[in-house]
């Protein structure tokens, strides 16, 4: 069975009583999760996130998810549901939100939280907040929803049951199934159970982790891993991790008062997320263990705990600097302790190794992931997936979050344990739950957006795809100026390259020829530029691919003055 | 202590009977691998690779060790020895013969086999091969050479042992120790022992799994792996693996043979290397189980496998081309099994997970490290670099081959088990043996050197720098041209750009202005081509910046014409 479903055209009209599910991202890539529901003509929208660009996408700052397929029904979305608080579930939301800035939001308290500093940070002002928690039921349109407890690597995540005519459906969102999260919050699996009773139609699972065999570790057992890192150091401490994990720093905060430490948050993300968890109540601050950063420096190294950003290797990131020894004011000294007490996304290996190596070359001792149990998941591994499945005894799966191989290797699972009907499908691949059975029948186009600068959706891969030839061959310019009226070449050929460690005598021997194929033209009586422009591409094409064996990108301008 | 040496100058002068160690490439980095050796005004080289350019190097080919240090010196070279035939100990031995062409090449039979065949595509025609074998002696001048069987990820490794009147040194090349090789060929630790108690006085000692806890598992366990895989495969099996792995496919033919499969090769490195190791009698293969790739599409699909290169992702590769179904005359069908028999190196990530994903997507099982025993390393993990430490008990020890956190792993080893003295050195970094003490000296400067098309270490970072501003952010170019008797402009701005999707509309507001600066000056009576070019480097570059939050590259050209 192929899973690319190459053969799909546009679905067909949606029988009456039938739901549709439109990935429009997170099926076939980490990251941008957004879902569309449709339901009776209405529409519900689970999660809005955006998508980090990796090395294929030079020079770009975020992608979006496709919103072409529901741009011109916006007013029929009744709701935007957010499962939680991380970029990849809430990061599109303004760009959708500028399209139709009163979308009903729809989240939990720390989730709504987090999206209000970054709705801020895009000038939208009022949007129309719904705040929920577990146990809560809410109606939008023909949506009755009711919320989840799930656990996850931010607090306050939630799963969501979606009641329509057409049956029952479950989504997870993110989650794992901790058994001893350190607020004690677990995956409501007394509700899942419930709901099985009740009978799931349709149970859309987190794939991230379904390729990792057993369970994930509990975050508490990072704890002891702390302690021993903070007895054994008699300096400074600096510990890196994702800015909006609460229960992360508050084991790091817990560890330092215990070692008669202070603490200083680094890192923009840091600080404006820790302080919303620490407003709300999702992150307690013990008493007189905090200090500005720039005050940390003045006590004693073994009485300092930096809590930063940078965790990933980003080259801005205060830790970077750190590593570089060109932070504002963090020298790092040998006999520090760095921790990285974070995963190691794929794609950013490199980085990180950088970051490590650099901390390492300064004589500091670096602890991570790799050397110590100081990071766990946030998604539920494949024997916990076990676990869900046979509580709610879905009648058919939708595996959703994960590239195609984390998918199928979701799906499998379902399978072992009995699930008889796993749907597989990508971004813009339509699924239908008619009458119980959940089946593709047909594909939407969706796209990537790219968010570059100020554009949203300019930038094409045709751009970054000159963008890469730019990035790997650099490129030449000639510049030939014509004198129309003489039929001749007036000045030039100028030819500048970038990219390649040619002089300007190199190009030398190029150049008369390059004035010949142009006089040339102009002598039969040529006066189309695009014609001479291209002699000129042709002749230092060849000219550089025999000399020089490479192929730059060739950029000839022929001026009539 | 801080390990990056900042306070180093030139090292003093080698004092009489000391001998001088000066790595440049290979410590620091996973890679390049070349360590000059100095003794009584002669040198020694032992390997000379290459390392494979990341996404910090765009359209680098590959990186050279910077000969510079020994430039001048090329006479006094007595030999290089080379430890076993992969590329990052091999691969830049070209670039030095082009060099010196007659520097005496010193290596094991399958080594010097694989070398010949690089350097006759460079057209190095008469190198002077030394062929050596476990247990050989042979001078060259002051060096006194001994070889000792290594066991890797390559048949015929050798360690080598290098006597001076400054001590005994031992180098183990890339090594581990399986202690169940398929060949038999163990790391001869009785050698290592005989050493050990002849006294080692500097023990150089690959890095590379340092801080891998415990045993590297023993090749032979992927067999039954391997068997499991093939029995539950009812059609085409494709097994990628690296090209130079002579063990692995053997146990890849071996398997197919038991279960009645032929066999075809794909890839061009993979059918020239296994030529050469069946003909030198490294690889067995079994009769009648060869067939060419083109005729093995005609066998039933269950009785049919291909071993191909492609296991990093590469995209050029037959099995990248295979996942996109565009390969010449390998199609996927769905039920086709492909097994990535391979690491998975750093930086590599995205690639190989396009790849699985691509395979999954057409249906294919896709079996890999990540969920099955499918590869083991070719490198000593901590607990076999404990026994080598304990076995040769060596009086100085210097990590070599690995990044900084690598080496530092492997020297914390040597320490736990009492070794005194460990010296730490990057790329250039000089350690001089005098008196049975190992120390570091001094620094000399040492670079990347990149093979870009036909140049060699032409391209600098400057280049680069400007490719990855290039690829990021593209380009816009600005052509005026003046009329500089009339004294203004007289044709354009014409502007072109690429990178981003700008249309010719966009920059019109910007053009006038771009006027008026220039011919502002020329009022002033300036004609300085290059005051005008910065006067609309200053105009565009603001607009842009403003207006598309964009900091492209500029190419401000004034034509006088």
């Amino acid at each position: 069975m192929s899973h690319s479903h190459p053969e799909l055209g546009t679905p067909p009209e949606l029988p009456a009583g039938g739901l549709r599910v439109t990935p429009l991202g997170g099926l076939g890539e980490v990251g941008r999760n957004m879902t569309v529901f449709e339901y009776d003509g209405r529409l519900l929208i689970v999660d809005c996130g955006v998508l980090f660009p990796d090395e294929h996408h030079p020079g770009v700052d975020l992608i979006l998810p496709d919103f072409t397929p529901i741009r011109g029904r916006l007013d029929d979305v009744e709701a935007l549901v957010l499962t939680h608080g991380h970029e990849d579930h809430i990061g599109a939301t303004p760009y959708l939100l500028r399209e139709r800035e009163d979308i009903p939001l729809v989240g939990s308290e720390l989730t709504l939280a987090l999206l209000g500093g970054k709705l801020r940070e895009h000038r939208l002002k009022q949007p129309a907040y719904h705040k929920v928690a577990e146990g809560d039921r809410i109606s939008f349109g023909p949506f009755d929803l009711e919320f989840v407890a799930v656990n996850h690597s931010i607090p306050d995540a939630l799963a969501v049951a979606i009641r329509t005519g057409a049956g029952l459906v479950l989504h997870t969102g993110d989650f794992k199934m901790d058994q001893l999260p350190l607020d004690g919050r677990i995956t409501d699996l007394r509700a899942f159970a419930r709901l099985g009773e009740e009978g799931v139609d349709l149970f859309l699972t987190d794939s991230t982790n379904a390729e990792v065999p057993g369970f994930t570790t509990a975050e508490k057992k990072i704890t002891p891993v702390l302690d021993q890192v903070f007895r054994e150091a008699d300096q400074r401490i600096i510990v890196a991790c994702f800015a909006s994990h609460v229960h992360r720093v508050q084991q790091i905060l817990d560890t330092a008062v215990a070692h008669d430490r202070k603490v200083a948050f680094v890192g923009r993300s840091m600080v404006r997320n820790m302080g919303v968890a620490r407003d709300l109540g999702y992150l307690t601050i013990p008493p007189g263990v905090m200090v500005e950063a720039k005050e940390l420096a003045d006590l004693p190294p073994e009485r300092q705990v930096l809590i930063s950003t940078g965790s990933q290797g980003e080259p801005m990131s205060a830790l970077a600097r750190i590593a570089n020894r060109s932070h504002n004011f963090v020298h790092l000294e040998s006999g520090d302790t760095v921790v990285l007490a974070s995963s190691l996304i794929p794609g950013n290996e490199n980085a990180v190794y950088r970051v490590i190596n650099g901390l390492s070359r300064w004589g500091a001792r670096v602890v991570h992931k790799g050397n110590a149990l100081v990071h766990v998941s946030g998604h539920a591994s494949a024997g916990e997936l076990l676990y869900c499945y046979n509580i709610v005894r879905p009648r058919n799966v939708l595996p959703v979050h994960g590239e195609i191989r984390h998918m199928l290797a979701n799906g499998a699972l379902a399978q072992q344990v009995g699930v008889e009907n796993v749907v597989y499908a990508e971004d813009g691949v339509v699924v239908d739950l008619v009458e119980g059975h959940a089946s593709v029948t047909g594909k939407v186009d969706v796209g990537y957006v790219f968010v570059d600068g100020q554009s949203i959706g300019d930038v094409t891969e045709a751009e970054l795809k000159d963008r890469r030839i730019l990035g790997e061959e650099g490129f030449i310019s000639v510049i030939v100026v014509v004198d129309s009226v003489a039929g001749k070449v007036s000045a030039g050929p100028e030819i500048h390259a970038r990219g390649h460690a040619w002089r300007d005598e190199d190009f030398e021997a190029i150049k008369q020829p390059i004035v010949d194929a142009v006089n040339g033209l102009l002598a039969e009586g040529t006066d189309d530029t695009y014609q001479m422009q291209q002699a000129v591409r042709r002749t230092i094409g060849r000219w550089v691919s025999g000399t020089h064996r490479r192929r730059p990108m060739i950029i000839p301008v022929v001026v009539e003055a």
